[in-house]
């Protein structure tokens, strides 16, 4: 059984176990790496580390490798834009891209890349505006001050400013951005050896991918100089070398209370699980219909798949009894610990039973406030395009602080080149998902649930589904440019009918979502940070907080494992990339490959792992070394690294990277990317020639 | 929320609560039912009940309505032979059946119907025969014993023989039944009426269905006399009237030890429920293919959708903290009386750890028996026939008592009719199943397992289940007949690519099965029976057993209850099915009941609600009053039934039923079904005629 065996430490509540942590950049354990490593990262060495450092705002991970702007990610950190791309005819996804020249790089519809170029603390002034606050209006300053504090300081659109909620609310640090919004697709290879193995695979190791893409960031139509930038290692990594992870893993949930985990463990995850996998049953069966098909649905599939792997793993921890245990006993602790003191009594006491009633409440509500107000009903790029036009149109007019936080002015940047986008919409493929939404809406509310029945009236989900895809005009972005610029005449005089639906949900979706804010949120988010705080007071502030998709780096070595009683090494190499090949999909190695295995060196190194702290949203973060070179590419955890949402488990738990000779060797002998290999390593111009294997 | 509020008795641990129990007919508890409802079910009474229930092999339940064979189950259990019988042209599933002379009455392909004739007490038997053994010892010769009982007491194809082990091993019984196997379809309406509401009311109340289907038993070519049989009752039933359900409930888990229902609450039941919603999602976009295969396919998304659902309702009850912890605290009650005695305590004290022990095992093999031999790596007809046929060749050469227990002498009728079985089977439908669960072997065995290498070898899920289905002889059941005529030398000549495959996974099956059942199922009943005996020194043996899809006697009233805090009234009106009719599948009406809207008498009850404690397996039970006359169909629970596989809550619990008059109504004025009326009700000869509604 490949699960949680050792118990990791608690975020706040113990001190960190080595290599254990996702720390922020103002709080990095410099001290404990020397001591464990010989080697203590400066400030000069955090600050330089921290700007070459990218996120992709879609939800991956990235680092600048080139003074001219060139940027390294993962392949499945940019399918999105490599699928819109494409087309039937021209299909990157399957045969890869290479920009020949600089004229051929091609933007990305709607990718945004970020550089974390200030970290400020924002603890006391929110917490003096929510002073002695509950409820809706704790709830309302809190979203409030927030607002005004990320407008004050996004000063133009290249700027993006993200007030960030650390350690469940115990801190709050405004992340400053430079923002890059021209992001150009320069090299992707297929797919089908990008993501090797494919799901079977996924989240295991050995692993033999080159799961890599480079796109450069534009400003004001030209490549963006990036002064901050990693170079490129000449002697990649071996194992039992320190390497560090500098990236934005998306969240982890090691700190949240155990009426917390219970609700995830009993309630949300097995509920998101059945949806995904059944979407990925109408996925799967969807991309028979013929190679478009299968084309326009693959990065969602992709998706699914991915996440639905990943939910399992991380259920199967939560539902580990003996870990779930130590969770138990953990919060007991520090709780006898607040009851022993009267002073702490009063501060902190009463904030896990009030956590446990908003969990109780939010049994109530969830399926209301995810089908209603959060998607889950309405599943469709044009209905959440119509929601967005809809509800722009009531809050936009309203000044900054009032609004809903996802339209205030920070946000407006990234909202209009989502909106705008010009990636294309596939209408069969729309009908499918909103279908599929449909039903499930009538299934989790019932047939005679009024919202349903507003909703549906005595149309069939298909029937709808198809109305009101093949009704709209918005697939064109013109028609999206006009109803915005329209304003709320303009939505209200619109016989869009997907604009209708969307008009019709707003206000049930208002209604469910101020009652689980102002009723449930605010109790959870102000009770935790009572508890951060507590935590604090007991345990000290040496911890790193939960994964925020906010910059962290991560330390550890390259090292192997034990399973099933069997070591595992932690290097695999290119041979083995070819002695998995079979022939078919998804272990079917792309002509490339086979037609250039007699000039590659079969023993470089092909991925590795390491025992850094790293969770989903680390995609495409850069491995990088003690002198801040790049020496891998996070593409994946092992399986048992699934549980590290909930604790840290050193003996198993793997991040699963790249490694850089893999890259160099592939770009040179198999893609002959020239523009790309001289650019990673400009000492080295020109570049080595291909010349067959020994 | 809808779930278990109060909770219910344990089986066999305290009496059971008023209306619980799906009792045998053997200990029905007759003074009960008369002190609470003044009518004591005599000796005569029961065995005239038993003897004109029935058993659809299949797993549903039925009742004989006239002294010429005629059975009325549900449409639900009867249409795998409705579809079956069907075709493109043809489509009984989509326009209804009605035989409107003898001569017009179809065979069902493989469908057998059972009336229990005899209950004998064998318990004595098989102790003394395993007395002092445990693990393969005790299994071996349990097995063998049973088999041995079996054979005795079936002297012809016309009577069928089951050991039935009640009380988790307590008590073991012989059931002996007059077997059918030919069966005909007399009457079924079409499914739109029958699945009235599909899926989103599946398991709801208030419920407005049709879930009728009439078949006839048959005996050399001839309908077969049934002097046992139902009469209709001439009053129907009204709110708080007794009623008893006569029928086959499946299986309930009410006995089950703590360490048994964690094993399905955090292990088994999740898996189940994922892969099912993957294939429902598979299921229903291959529905879009087009009509034929909407329509090859709908019998198997009915039973995948259904099973989901009911699972999803069962998970519920297991997950229910307040639920669960009775069921702990019900244990540790019987564990420590158990304790208390010294006597007790050395024949059962170490039955509950034993138990748990080998649940632990059962989580390290539990996939590999599922998928190599269980089933779930091969989900195919045709497989499933290789496999038959190439372990019948191995099998049935051995002395009885030393076969598999499928290949037993006793169970040679019904193994013959399914293997040789003229029902249609569909490639592309097919190669769908085969590629999916191929697909679920890899990934829940891992691509690199010895046996997932030795099967799929190169060849992707595709490939492989294509050159199966294509490749192999075995629709023809003429090529399935040769072979078992050929036995092992045939088998091994055969170069039928299916046979080879069942050829190649055959050790591996037997071996993983062997370990289970000698290792951990052995363990598991050995100890099941001890703690079966504990119950009965403890408590006393006036309890009924789990369900084990044997005859069981429940009795009840129609009754409503509470929801949400509203009041469900029991009985709904045909009125009610046009009021809820949306003109769009599943809420779509056939025309027949459009047409006929004017004729109906609108206030005649349709469904009805009662506090039976049944369970799935009672589906096509008769709902009978006290002078043994039908009043209606059992056809459903109600969503709050569901956690009755762990224990009865009276208060919102509920059998859902068609009240015999809308059967009556719908036959007479809806389908003009005259033949079927007259049989019904042979007193009103000739029917009444239709005649416009008030």
């Amino acid at each position: 059984m490949k699960r949680l065996v050792v118990i990791a430490a608690l975020v706040g509540a113990l001190p960190a176990l080595a290599e254990e942590g996702m720390w922020t950049y103002n709080n990095f354990p410099s001290a404990k790496v020397k001591q464990q490593y010989g080697f203590e990262p400066s400030q000069q060495w955090l600050d330089k580390v921290r700007l070459s450092s990218a996120r992709l705002a879609g939800g991956c991970s990235a680092s600048f490798v080139s003074a001219n702007g060139l940027v390294m990610t993962n392949h499945h950190c940019a399918r999105g834009c490599i699928e819109q791309l494409s087309t039937g005819e021209k299909d990157y996804i399957a045969n890869g891209f290479y920009a020949k020249t600089q004229a051929d790089e091609t933007q990305c519809p709607a990718m945004e890349v970020n550089q974390l170029s200030e970290i400020v603390d924002v603890t006391e002034r929110l917490n003096t505006a929510t002073q002695g606050l509950t409820g809706k209006p704790y709830n309302d300053t809190l979203k409030a001050e927030m607002s005004k504090i990320e407008k004050e300081c996004a000063t133009s659109a290249q700027v993006r400013c993200d007030v960030v909620t650390l350690y469940q609310g115990g801190r709050y640090n405004l992340y400053k951005y430079r923002r890059f919004q021209d992001v150009r697709l320069v090299f992707a290879p297929e797919h089908a050896i990008a993501f090797f193995g494919g799901d079977p695979d996924n989240f295991e190791f050995p692993r033999y991918d080159l799961d890599v893409t480079f796109l450069r960031v534009y400003q004001d139509g030209k490549p963006a100089p990036t002064e901050h930038h990693f170079k490129w290692s000449r002697a990649g990594v071996k194992e039992g070398e320190l390497t560090f992870i500098s990236g934005h893993p998306g969240r982890t949930s090691r700190g949240l209370t155990v009426a917390e985990l219970e609700y995830q463990r009993d309630v949300a995850m097995p509920r998101q699980l059945l949806l995904m996998a059944e979407m990925r049953g109408v996925l799967t069966e969807f991309q028979k219909r013929g190679p478009e098909q299968k084309r326009i649905s693959s990065n969602m599939l992709f998706g699914v798949e991915n996440a639905l792997k990943a939910n399992k793993g991380r259920l199967e921890a939560l539902r580990d009894k003996q870990f779930f245990a130590q969770k138990v006993a953990a919060e007991q602790e520090l709780r006898q610990k607040v009851e022993a003191s009267p002073e702490l009594k009063k501060k902190y006491g009463a904030a896990w039973d009030e956590i446990a009633k908003a969990q109780e409440q939010l049994k109530h509500v969830r399926k209301e406030l995810g089908y209603i107000e959060q998607g889950f009903g309405f599943s469709s790029q044009l209905y959440n395009i119509a929601k967005a036009l809809v509800r722009a149109a009531d809050e936009l007019p309203k000044e900054n602080s009032k609004r809903l936080r996802e339209f205030n002015e920070a946000n407006q940047p990234a909202f209009k080149a989502q909106l705008f986008s010009p990636a294309p919409i596939y209408p069969e493929f729309e009908i499918t998902r909103l279908e599929f939404s449909l039903t499930k809406l009538r299934e989790e509310l019932g047939p005679d649930h009024p919202f349903v029945k507003k909703v549906l009236g005595k149309e069939s989900p298909l029937t709808m589904a198809t109305r009101l895809v093949n009704g709209t005009q918005l697939r064109d972005v013109k028609a999206r440019q006009a109803l915005f610029a329209g304003g709320k005449k303009a939505i209200e005089a619109s016989q869009d009918p997907m604009i209708r639906l969307a008009a019709l949900v707003d206000p049930d979706g208002r209604a469910v979502r101020k009652n689980f804010e102002e009723n449930i949120d605010s109790v959870i988010r102000k009770n935790s940070e009572l508890v951060a705080k507590a935590k604090f007071e007991v345990y000290g502030t040496n911890v790193y907080p939960d994964a925020t998709f906010s910059l962290r780096l991560s330390y550890g070595s390259v090292k192997g494992y034990m399973e099933d009683g069997k070591k595992v090494a932690p290097i695999t190499t290119m041979a083995g990339t070819y002695e998995r090949h079979t022939g078919e999909d998804p272990f079917a190695l792309p002509k490339t490959w086979l037609d250039t295995q007699g000039k590659l060196k079969l023993n470089t190194p092909m991925n590795f792992a390491s025992n850094n702290d790293i969770i989903g949203g680390n995609s495409g973060s850069p491995v990088i070394n003690k002198n801040a070179e790049i020496v891998g590419l996070v593409f994946d955890g092992n399986i048992q690294s699934l549980g590290g949402e909930f604790g840290f488990d050193e003996s198993v738990n793997r991040a699963v990277s790249v490694h850089s000779e893999a890259i160099i060797e592939a770009l040179q002998k198999v893609y002959g990317a020239t523009r790309v290999l001289d650019e990673l390593r400009p000492s080295k111009q020109p570049s080595v020639k291909a010349k067959p294997a020994g």
